[in-house]
């Protein structure tokens, strides 16, 4: 079955309603670090929902926690960009991936002195806290990091593309780096049942429809001056390079980061059109804690610095000469 | 079509790999509190999932962020009981439920002196933190909160009957309060694709079977003597009580906690055999933030107690004279 259009997607799925608060706090950060001439990445981060209900009991998720997206967002900020990290409410986040409400209680000391108490954290806990906190607290002094939230596949592309067309304008200082696990499947709006199924009735038969692929509108007319790296994530190690390099032909963008479900934290392979770079970590590197991300987003930030050099086109395309 | 039998699930569907190791953990604490004549409760929370791959990237997933559990938990630890907290990876646990990472963060303030560095809360928020800290390490100390977390529905039942087995001991002292928003629906083992359902084949129909009820044995055989309440959310208040009621004959066990999806955290009715009895609270109530949950336990606990005081059976079935 042919997926819908995407023009279709936007007539029938209504904007969340929270839309347009977060639209104008996008329009904000973006213009404000435009008119810096900073650079700004779109980070996106974890799973969406499909959900098989109106008064939403079920649904159907993607896989993922949000690692990716998270620690890649801190490494961008150290490169110095700008970062919108655009995630699905309740994954993982930057800074406080590593530390669950449990780990941050566990960490605590109470001192109960009545009207003066006071909370401190454990001397043992502070050298492994103190320089996380300290890049959060600069991060959000510095303003350089937007949250925005979803959840549904309908939420993510109604913000994907509110952020897209603010960014437009910040040309191909803008990055776009899609990490999240988009839904491939949904059930449109008028297939959705108003009321929790319910067992009595059977067992329901769940029929998915294609999402359309929204990177065709993206790379080609919301932010066709971008960089734009998408992310192909497989079980079956054959699919893989083979579905990575039809992606690049079919939407023309910079790059896919492929991975495998299994090895995702050691290994992931950069496709361009012209190579495929594999990124390994070393068992060492990995259990020294070492983040894949830090590499992967070294070697991009060096690949938009070459796009953002080719400067306004026509320059780029041309032979260096 | 009808579901298959819970024999027939637990022969198809393997224990967890963590499963023995959680299995020591529940047979250690519950050994321990029953040694001390201490009651007991199992409280279960969050929601399961349903995968749609083996190597799994789709799954099902049931609405609930744990809410009702979390909160729940610390009141009966409040009460006395010591308290098995069977919950979804990543859903909300007592005591840190209302404080992620990032809430804990900003209230952190450090004074940067190199190797003495330290990091304490900052004063406005300690009355905050203070006395759930001063609650979470109490439990702690007194090894009276043990988490157990389960993803899959399968995990779910694994550690649901190895629970069971080991409270029957502690007879009619054992209370079980699932509040775990546990899937109706599954693709059996034998159903489920090993790689990722790919779209090039066109989306994918799912053909979900029902999950045996597993309330039937586990009142009957896993643990008869003890107090066990089961939840039922629904979206269309007329199907709320009947069906509350229906699953009260249906499985003999003592307590139904009857909410809707939209007003479950102002408003829910406990359904016995002899009353529907409503808990409602006040608009100023759920302002000032108070826990539905803490009338709801308040009530199970007076509810358990009339329950134990029947001793031992034959005692209890008799009349009063």
């Amino acid at each position: 079955m042919a997926s819908g259009s995407w023009e279709e997607f936007f007539a029938v799925h209504l904007p969340p309603t929270d839309f347009e608060d977060n639209r104008s706090l996008l329009k904000e950060f973006c213009e404000r670090h435009d008119q810096y001439g900073n650079k700004i990445v779109l980070v996106t981060s974890g799973g969406t929902t499909v959900p098989l209900e109106h008064n939403t009991v079920r649904f159907v998720d993607n896989f993922s926690a949000g690692t990716r997206g998270a620690a890649s967002a801190e490494y961008f900020l150290e490169h110095g960009y700008a970062v919108i990290f655009m995630h699905r409410q309740k994954s993982l986040e930057p800074f406080t991936r590593n530390f669950t409400g449990q780990k941050l209680f566990d960490m605590l000391d109470l001192q109960d002195r009545g009207p003066n108490t006071t909370i401190t954290v454990k001397q043992d806990s502070v050298f492994v806290l103190a320089p996380v906190l300290q890049r959060y607290q600069a991060a959000h002094a510095a303003g350089a990091l937007l949250h925005v939230a979803f959840t549904s596949v309908s939420e993510y592309f109604w913000l994907l593309r509110a952020a897209c067309e603010l960014l437009a304008r910040t040309g191909p200082r803008a990055l776009l780096y899609l990490a999240a696990a988009v839904s491939d499947f949904y059930v449109p709006k008028d297939r959705v049942p108003t009321h929790k199924m319910q067992s009595a009735s059977g067992p329901p038969v769940i029929q998915l429809h294609l999402v359309p692929k929204m990177l065709a509108p993206l790379v080609n007319l919301w932010v066709p001056e971008a960089y734009v790296v998408s992310f192909k994530l497989e079980t079956d190690e054959n699919l893989l390079i083979p579905k990575a390099r039809a992606a690049l032909e079919k939407y023309k963008h910079k790059m896919v980061v492929a991975n495998m479900l299994q090895t995702r934290h050691q290994r992931v392979i950069l496709v361009t059109p012209d190579a495929n770079q594999e990124i390994v970590l070393s068992r060492e590197e990995v259990h020294a804690g070492i983040d894949i991300e830090g590499v992967i987003v070294s070697d991009i930030v060096r690949a938009h610095g070459a796009h953002m050099g080719c400067g306004a086109p026509p320059s780029c395309a041309r032979s260096p000469r």
